[in-house]
């Protein structure tokens, strides 16, 4: 097998790109439409803060887009995780599964209800959690509790799975969906990176009882900062739109809450953003996709890489595109890193394993064989919707 | 002694106000500076979250209206307020003393970090902590421990003190800071109403290790949502940072992380409106002021309720406008409201104290006599900047 070329690489990146768009960033935001008129309608009108209809707006063009029933938007992903591991009873102590191939805000919002992460492997076919192996895996170490299964070895409640869909890519979440109802777990969906992404026809976020989207500036649609929490469950919505705003009680002029809520309201201002990129949403897939078809296509002729694509199952957002080293190559990885980086084209390794991470090293884990080689072989190539749009896309 | 009628009370608060405005706030933003030139640059350039020059910018003038060595731009005020704590030592299971008089996120930000709000009262004065009470009643209550002051009763370690300045108005620092010293607390202002108001001749927020601003649409000057952390320590300004970025160590690709974070970053699309905002503040405060003048002297004549004025050590950025009913009429407080709200001007009583809201009731607090008679007798008027604007102040 021969082993990866750093140049060659390059020039294949080079390749799928549009020759006068050099990259400033492995996604960059796009704003072609209305961001501008629903903007100056905020500052125009003064509601840029709590007062005002695009956050309303918003929810409902992000629910009727997802198929959820309901979306309540917050002021990033890291909140709505937050809140969602909330909203399905994870409690101080408890234990949550969570891949150990992931951005840190999947454990720190586990942390933030007092819980602790507890890290499991992934599949190299979605770079999601890997199913069959959660389910050995809780075969052999839980036992039955009072309230749910508890982690034989440290006494602890384990309460809740959140798959993160790796980059776009849904995992696999029928058989997933089965190993949370037979071991009586809460499943709640990490989709900070898919919206856009379908799993079997249904929009990623909508299998467990509650998901969190994320509208960071890197996202697929940006609002500056901002996410959501989607749902099915009218209940739980109403639950989310009160824990986020403070928990106060209606009244016409009485200040009183009845929850220790939280500020997590997104401003009408960044809304307003989101409303505007919420109608372009379907190009920047179109783009993104066309984007990745180019890179499958050059990179099929490339040795010691390859290009990842969509699991089978699934229609993927491409939010970050992906080539994965063979493992000849993993040691070159910084190389090809270096090479692309001084060579105009953006690239990234993977995150640092969320179980190396100095404040989580001593957290439970299984072991991790497969997320340990997607770490050291995951490269993120340019994958903004701009570079193949206003007709380079042709 | 006379008591209020609700039809003069409103008379007189329209009869300060222009007779074209109507405000449907108590506090509108005003945006009439170069808030739309510093959003369209963002939008221009795809600058809007993380990347971008308005987070430094804002950063900078904050510190330098303040007076402060460093400010740290977040996305709101109670956010702000949890970190400080943080970066005082409040650790899981430590009480800190907080006003009862005072919005939720004071408390809120206390419970995020495991920790036990303490109530303390008030004096009429300031609207804020009482220093004189607080030391008889630390006195009283408290012994020394391993790590600081043990209250008696709880058994637990009371780390700081949280005073929040009331509607702008700055409480007695100086006494207040001697207090501290003496019982070995951390002071961390809660300036989030107090931007813009000054402590004999100093910016609100200097006096502690670190204070919290906020920039909610409601304030004196808005981001949509926002918030800052204020600090003359060098090191906890650079530490504030780190943790409101989720604790990522600096590296060209590598995502590594060190500590438990947070993503609290100011989003770069508020930031412009943030500082837009801040080159109006000095004009927002001469209109607010002027207003507030304007109430203090048709109130001198109506019978039953007090136009409250700053207390003679500080500058008042006049954020809420307020009115105290007299004793005798403190039983007609929602007549007055109602009236005030159906009459075209906007009114709302305090907030119901901390104390008594359900997930605080079981919480450790002194006698809270004043707070209790001042919760009874406020009533917030008309307050917003753009009133007196526009050559309406002549």
């Amino acid at each position: 097998m021969k082993s990866a070329n750093p140049e060659i690489i390059l020039r294949a990146v080079l390749q799928a790109l549009p020759q006068d768009r050099v990259p400033a960033a492995l996604h960059e935001p796009r704003f072609a439409g209305n961001e501008w008129a629903y903007v100056k309608e905020c500052l125009d009108t003064g509601w840029v803060s709590s007062v005002g209809k695009f956050v309303d707006d918003f929810e409902h063009r992000l629910a009727d887009y997802t198929g959820s029933r309901r979306a309540v938007a917050v002021v990033n992903g890291t909140a709505a995780l937050q809140v969602c591991l909330q909203l399905v009873g994870v409690r101080a102590g408890d234990e949550v599964l969570v891949p150990a191939l992931s951005f840190v805000a999947t454990a720190n919002a586990v942390s933030y209800c007092g819980a602790v992460p507890h890290f499991v492997d992934c599949e190299e076919r979605t770079l999601g959690l890997d199913p069959a192996k959660l389910a050995a895996y809780l075969q052999d170490i839980v036992k039955p509790g009072a309230n749910g299964i508890v982690n034989r070895r440290t006494d602890r409640r384990i309460k809740a799975v959140v798959p993160m869909h790796t980059f776009g890519h849904p995992v696999d979440l029928d058989p997933l969906a089965d190993v949370c109802a037979r071991f009586d777990l809460e499943l709640v969906e990490d989709a900070a990176e898919s919206l856009g992404s379908f799993y079997k026809g249904e929009h990623t976020g909508n299998r467990g009882r509650v998901a969190a989207l994320s509208f960071n500036g890197n996202k697929t649609i940006t609002t500056g900062g901002g996410g959501a929490v989607i749902t099915n469950d009218v209940q739980l919505a109403d639950q989310a739109k009160h824990l986020t705003t403070t928990a106060r009680v209606p009244h016409k002029w009485n200040f009183s809450h009845d929850h220790i809520g939280y500020n997590f309201r997104l401003p009408n201002l960044n809304a307003a953003l989101g409303c505007a990129q919420l109608e372009q949403l379907p190009a920047f897939l179109e783009y993104k996709r066309e984007l990745a078809q180019r890179y499958k296509l050059i990179f099929a002729d490339v040795a010691g890489v390859r290009f990842f694509t969509e699991p089978e199952f699934a229609q993927s957002n491409y939010w970050l595109n992906t080539l994965l080293l063979e493992e000849a190559s993993v040691a070159i990885r910084d190389d090809i890193l270096e090479k692309l980086s001084h060579g105009g084209a953006m690239a990234r390794p993977a995150w640092t394993l969320l179980s190396r991470l100095p404040m989580y090293q001593d957290c439970p884990r299984d072991d991790l064989a497969v997320a340990r080689r997607l770490e050291a072989a995951i490269i993120n190539i340019p994958s903004s919707p701009g570079l193949l749009a206003d007709g380079e896309a042709a």
